[in-house]
């Protein structure tokens, strides 16, 4: 059985009991990429005009929410998902977006798993339920908190 | 009052009834960006692995779920936000993936004003709920179901 980045999965839906954390890791907010994927997704003076931030609620640009959401993801992935016999994802409950994220910030993220069960839909596969924040380590508080469930295939079906 | 982008706003918190439905217009998802999105964000073998995937239960790569997200949101900036008088947003209520999204896909999407209600915490300002979809043309189906919130300016206040 394949993990989510083609190695071999080490984790299955049986190992995802409720009540198991993960630690996502750390990535710094780069400059030129938040301003890049503002350009490209999210073109609003907030995300990218200096001068108007400046005036602004928050003093400065700030990342676009769908960038900081992404960059959760790709911590997910790098810590999770890579070992995880990791089906698709039918969807997000919830996403906030809790303190604005700047560049230069340090991202922390840690996952929960909250609930699981068997998939009726697709046999050998389970729905869990996921818990996920990211934390900037300068400012001690959360940028960012979703629920979101994802499919994982069982060790017993594989 | 400055709209998301930067122009002169025409659409405030009062514009926005209920039931109110936008036409955020159309765009084609474009393969080599589509995968350097995956690449940067979701390196998983179901976006980014032609081999792999054409194995798997979609038979070619597809859309990182968040690039499709990341598109509504372009759509929405474009079709509202440009000439809006919006603030921040405090979160995404539901964000469903329903369908595959492919290369060379043309999406259509569609806004509807679902509820409204002035801010306590920032005079002036209210919040809004928003339903989005956005359809894939070729397929006839929904790819992405949305619902989240926006705090747009009062004209009355401006």
């Amino acid at each position: 059985m394949r993990s989510g980045t083609g190695a071999t999965a080490e984790l299955f839906y049986e190992d995802l009991e409720p009540g198991r954390e993960f630690d996502l890791g750390e990535t710094v907010v780069d400059d030129a990429r938040m301003r890049a994927f503002a350009a490209e997704f999210d073109p609003q003076w907030y995300h990218l005009d200096d001068e108007i931030a400046a005036t602004g609620q928050f003093g400065r640009v700030t990342a676009s929410g769908w960038y900081t959401a992404s960059t959760f993801m790709r911590l997910y992935v790098d810590a999770v998902l890579s070992r995880a016999a990791a089906d698709a994802s039918p969807g997000v409950e919830e996403l906030r977006w809790t303190a604005p994220v700047y560049a230069g910030d340090r991202l922390t993220g840690r996952l929960t798993v909250i609930d699981r069960a068997p998939s009726r839909a697709r046999p050998g596969l389970g729905t869990v339920t996921l818990a996920g924040t990211l934390r900037c380590v300068q400012r001690d508080t959360d940028v960012l908190r979703t629920r979101f469930r994802g499919w994982f295939a069982m060790r017993s079906a594989a």
